[in-house]
């Protein structure tokens, strides 16, 4: 699935910023690809880009209308489908991160037909994936990984893409969530996946590369979390993950959703080292990544200055304080084989 | 998802006795369950039972024609389409293993609809899962796990419910795969489900019981397959295991469609006991099941022996030489709460 860019998002009437996340997050990491949006009366929630009508839309380059919303129940409400029709018959494909199929509306299906125009449900995949097979194969990847859900993984990867391509990396992101592939235009929504082909979704995700090519892959859930650890387990040996950055989110008590507490960083760096050689005998940390957007400044280097010491490795939060020190340690851990990054 | 029984055993004109091996799985089992065959000209594959028509199957009483078979590429041969709608007209419900989904042959539709019967397709579920919670539930349940795929899990089990019962417990096979899903008539083939919600599919196979009751869940993959770790992990997660048991095949060198050697047994407990640990703290192996039969008695016999004492646990072939031991130990281990299960 690759979905042409650029987007105009649509918005719909959504009843707060919550609802439009995945919209905000593709506006923070593709903003040249955000041209503008369309938000019906009462909508909440502003990307701070120009409101366009649909031909505005296509007179500027919009290749697709992105429904990056979300709604009680994931279903297309219906005086949306209007909307969602005009925009294939303008000449737009649609991409939606909703759980409901944009094809099961006839009214929609019949439209991208008659204007010969895709639909993407990024919640759904067309793909047909192999088993995992854990053969190595060539490229470097790099998996964040963390101690909870909703930490910080795909901002730390998207952070280490944008510092590792200003270092001379050639590195690309890798998508396995819905506001990934979004942000990425490609990739597969891991949720969307049957279990016995998680492993084998990552290999496709993340497949052979060149020697110093990095795939940056965005990890999922936790080893530690009873809902998500076969998700998190599968993408770890997918992954075949030369290196691992721990996500961390300082203020949780307990793992999100359920009643558990959260693992140390420790106990999480040790056993994905442990049950990431499966398919990778020399995976390594290279660094900690802490969402510290709850406290302050000098709290929040204090905390890091004591993370870094502690565990002996770069660590920082990557959206505050950038992903150099990161940089710096997969440069010293994986020395470049046949091209020079700079260091 | 309840599938009425008894069974009109479907196979076709399969060319082989593999291409059968389902329909033998629930004939095994459930013979009760299995009043006759229905077999095509050509047909290559015989359960031993009485041969009959579809009028002669509804006469007896079955109530579901179950298609156990597979065919190149999981699909519903031309040919057999007419049998489905005959056996639909005749008043059975249809249940079947293949990939291709019943309903979606418009004819088979029809018929269903025409005549109000059930389509059932064990590798997809209309189910909608909750994530796995974690959160402890009443009941005892006992898992089998493996050093591989296809060592035994689901035959181990289906012994140990046979041999429980035996002894006078209350338990249950809990099918995770197709052809248990068939053996007892409800369950969840786990690689139906998407992989957020194999946790939380397991909480729903093995819902919360009485004290005493035992659930025996069928393991799937290993904790040290490189392509089905995830769901293996995801099960045991979901089953918060009390009791689990060890199956291995002595002869294998490597890990099913895979390069990566066996683990040994030794390990397999131990990382079981590591992992699983994080929502039943006390979970313990109570037996090693060793599928022995490309081993004359003697040397099964001599395997057996060693393995129980290298690692102070019953070890059997349970269809072999049953499943004693194993209950034994349960019984030590476990001693009912309530009422009396006979030592």
């Amino acid at each position: 699935m690759q979905i042409e860019t650029p987007y105009l998002m649509f918005l719909g009437d959504v009843p707060d910023r919550l609802a439009a996340k995945t919209a905000y997050g593709i506006k923070d990491w593709r903003p040249e690809w955000c041209v503008g949006q369309l938000r019906l009366p009462g909508c909440a929630a502003d990307l701070g880009i120009p409101d366009l009508t649909l031909a505005e839309a296509v007179q500027k380059g919009c290749r697709t209308m992105v429904i990056g919303v979300a709604n009680a129940g994931g279903v297309l409400p219906e005086h949306w489908i209007a909307q969602v029709v005009a925009a294939l018959d303008a000449g737009l494909d649609i991409a939606s991160g909703l759980h409901a199929r944009l094809g099961a509306v006839p009214a929609i299906a019949e439209a991208a037909e008659r204007n010969g125009r895709q639909l993407h449900d990024v919640r759904h995949t067309a793909e047909t994936f192999a088993t995992g097979k854990g053969t190595k194969r060539p490229g470097r990847r790099l998996l964040s990984v963390g101690t909870d859900c909703s930490v910080g993984k795909k901002y730390t990867v998207l952070a280490l893409e944008k510092g590792m391509r200003e270092r001379g990396f050639d590195a690309d992101f890798r998508a396995t969530g819905q506001t990934g592939v979004f942000i990425s235009g490609r990739g597969v929504a891991i949720d969307a996946v049957v279990a016995d082909f998680i492993s084998g979704a990552v290999e496709w995700i993340a497949p052979a590369a060149a020697p110093d090519h990095w795939d940056l892959l965005e990890g999922q859930g936790s080893l530690f979390h009873p809902s998500f650890a076969g998700v998190s387990l599968g993408l770890l040996h997918g992954a075949q993950a030369d290196a691992f950055v721990v996500c961390h989110e300082p203020t949780r008590t307990t793992m999100r959703g359920v009643q558990h507490p959260l693992p140390t960083i420790q106990q999480v760096i040790d056993l994905t080292i442990q049950l990431g050689s499966l398919t990778n005998p020399d995976i390594r940390p290279v660094g900690i990544a802490v969402n510290t957007q709850d406290l302050e400044e000098g709290a929040a280097r204090a905390l890091l200055a004591d993370l870094a010491r502690t565990h002996d490795l770069p660590a920082t939060d990557p959206v505050r304080f950038g992903v150099e020190g990161i940089v710096d340690r997969i440069v010293a851990e994986f020395p470049p084989a046949v091209t020079g990054a700079s260091a």
